[in-house]
């Protein structure tokens, strides 16, 4: 029967624009960041309808919620998950469908009068966005054992470091007991929009992801001189305005000779002084690099590393560097990977394997159980911007992916 | 009788010392900007020197302030000039040296009972740093007769657009009302520091200087899109962070292409929305270049906009620009010149022939009459900065060149 079963796309749209009336902006998108007042709001109301759905609500020390639908089988739960948080001015999908789309698949089964042999959580993590407390993904980290709470409650938020993330669960009314680390899981799925434009570049309906990029944030601090540039020759400059854009045409340059899916970024490029007659003394710059293959990733950070020492020794600048972030490369289980082609195709979806370029909370669900997300097109690639969007078709062939595949690992 | 003659450096050096005690900065440096009470203070020392030595002060429309020394001839005077207007955090040395060092040449006339056949002028320009009202240079730009002061008077202050030249003139008490453009001059001196680091690297006392840089400053305002530094194929990106890091080691590449003293910098930077993980949306950025050569430095300028529109369209990337500053290079007085190379010689001197690679007041009278400046070397190049430095033994002998080379103008 279960190749019979279809969401509801108005039930689940419903929902949406329920959650994302909470922290509406003027001009559309959503701001909610993680454990402010509507971060509390939209926690109430995932806490009614976990209560209307008859799901069993767990919170833990993370603040971490999950719903789950008790069934006869005492085996851990197939879960469904997401995160409700969002950065600032930002869209209308990212998280929150993930969240609802798999509140629509259990309500689904539900109404159809299933039983199924294995329990089926939802789950909403704490701060994935990473805006008002660092790290991103604490939430996720923290619930699959891989960080300690004792030590990411003293994370301060970004606008008064006064508040810890500990005072804020708190605050909220959202610090529980459960201690993270040991909610077993049967598997994990996560529904979510690409934030790249793979997918609708290509005309495909559904992205099976089979990894997770790695990423390394490296940032550099360039110190030369402050000089006159009208009376200092060319030859005595010290510039690291200079060896910053050096840095950056380098980093294009090596996502060229490493190849493949490597990806390299500057994002954050600070000048000083910056005034248009001193040749810059300071400058500090972010370089992202990302790759699905670990050895790539480091021996790109490897080549990096060699240039930024060549380029600042020949303009004789110093430089200091910090590894902000060090992500590795993560697969997702082939079953799971299988189990979404299959769903797509049974329900004549094209799709196509991929990686993903953002991290996300199913990178840290897949080591403590079987993992797999689906991405469906973004308009324009665009993602954490109020402009983001993706169609109401495009988000039920999703979430009718997902309803398959889930049904399939319930047993159902 | 003339060669004979020598400035008293420690008499200098105490006007030095009573100009700079006004805004003086805790961890040393000076802070006078212009038409700020410290202004008004330090023009207040002017004048009561001016009335100690006799002298007939005028005020113009601009606040430019000058003592003059009658004598019998009804011709126009020699002057030597420069501003006692500093930049925020400023050195000792920029614009007070030269505004002392004639006060010093005068005294020293005056103590020997010389009496020249023609009149001696001391010139204070206003606002020649241009960091409180824009643009710099303004008053010797007006005293010259080159801009009209009904519209240099419309110049806001940076702090507070509500106050006008013309307004914080008033409030000083320095709106005079001597039409700009209608005194005429013999020949104009100006001892100044370098400001750069020519001369001490090559151990010469005395620069010459014999020619002005042009400068040309262009702003570039680059418009790419946005885009998450993860999700997206370096082939869709339209980043303009490495348009502006090419555009950066391109003007590098362009001052050797062009050569000789063809300088070029990229001073200012910004990255929008400057992320670590977004790809760099809008940057904003200027290049200033400058050469002694108009038609070197229309080359370089036209062959930097060729290559921003190239990169532009490689990158897919839209881009707008200004011309913010567009200075002719300028070339002093060839007799001018040879008098101060005359003077360094007979004093025992080194001396060399050197462009200014900074704007000063003597650019803007060189339109006017026969003009000439005299540079002292810089401790380590640096200016514009509380570290800026020069020897009394350099003062001294730069002082002394300035006396005999106006003492031969003037014909004694």
């Amino acid at each position: 029967m279960n190749e019979n079963l279809r969401i509801d796309i108005s039930r689940l749209k419903r929902r949406l624009d329920m959650v994302n009336a909470i922290g509406a902006l003027p001009g559309g998108g959503v701001e909610r960041l993680s454990l402010t007042n509507e971060d509390k709001e939209v926690r109430d109301l995932l806490c009614k309808w976990f209560d209307e759905l008859d799901l069993e609500l767990r919170i833990d020390q993370m603040g971490n919620m999950t719903g789950t639908w008790i069934t006869d089988s005492k085996g851990p739960p197939v879960a469904i998950g997401s995160h409700l948080d969002t950065v600032g001015s930002g869209g209308y999908f990212d998280g929150s469908l993930g969240v609802v789309a798999g509140l629509e698949v259990l309500e689904t089964l539900k109404k159809a009068g299933v039983m199924p042999p294995k329990p089926l959580s939802i789950i909403n993590f704490t701060n994935e966005e990473g805006v008002r407390f660092t790290p991103d993904m604490m939430g996720s980290f923290a619930f699959a054992g891989l960080g300690d709470p004792n030590e990411l409650w003293k994370a301060k938020a970004e606008e008064n470091h006064d508040l810890s993330l500990k005072n804020e669960l708190e605050n909220i009314g959202y610090l529980g007991s459960d201690i993270c680390g040991q909610y077993p899981l049967d598997s994990y799925f996560e529904l979510h929009i690409e934030q790249g434009p793979v997918l609708e570049r290509e005309g495909i309906d559904i992205g099976v992801v089979e990894k997770v990029q790695g990423i390394f944030w490296t940032e550099y601090l360039l110190k030369g001189n402050a000089n006159h540039a009208g009376t200092t020759p060319m030859s005595m400059r010290r510039d690291a305005g200079y060896v910053a854009a050096r840095i950056n045409t380098f980093v294009r340059d090596l996502t060229k000779q490493i190849g493949g899916v490597q990806v390299g970024t500057v994002g954050i490029t600070n000048f000083f002084p910056n005034l248009i007659n001193v040749v810059p003394q300071d400058v500090r710059l972010t370089v992202d690099l990302r790759n699905t293959e670990k050895n790539k990733l480091v021996e790109a950070q490897e080549t990096l590393q060699s240039f930024v020492t060549k380029v600042a020794h020949e303009e004789s600048i110093n430089f200091e560097f910090s590894e902000l972030v060090r992500f590795d490369p993560v697969d997702f289980d082939k079953n799971m990977i299988y189990s979404i082609t299959m769903a797509a195709n049974s329900l004549g979806y094209s799709s196509r394997t991929m990686p993903s370029g953002a991290g996300h909370d199913a990178q840290m669900m897949a080591s403590i159980c079987p993992t797999t997300m689906i991405f469906i097109p973004s308009k324009d690639g665009i993602s954490h911007n109020i402009n983001e969007f993706s169609s109401d078709a495009d988000i039920e062939k999703g979430a009718n992916v997902l309803l398959l595949a889930v049904t399939n690992r319930l047993g159902i």
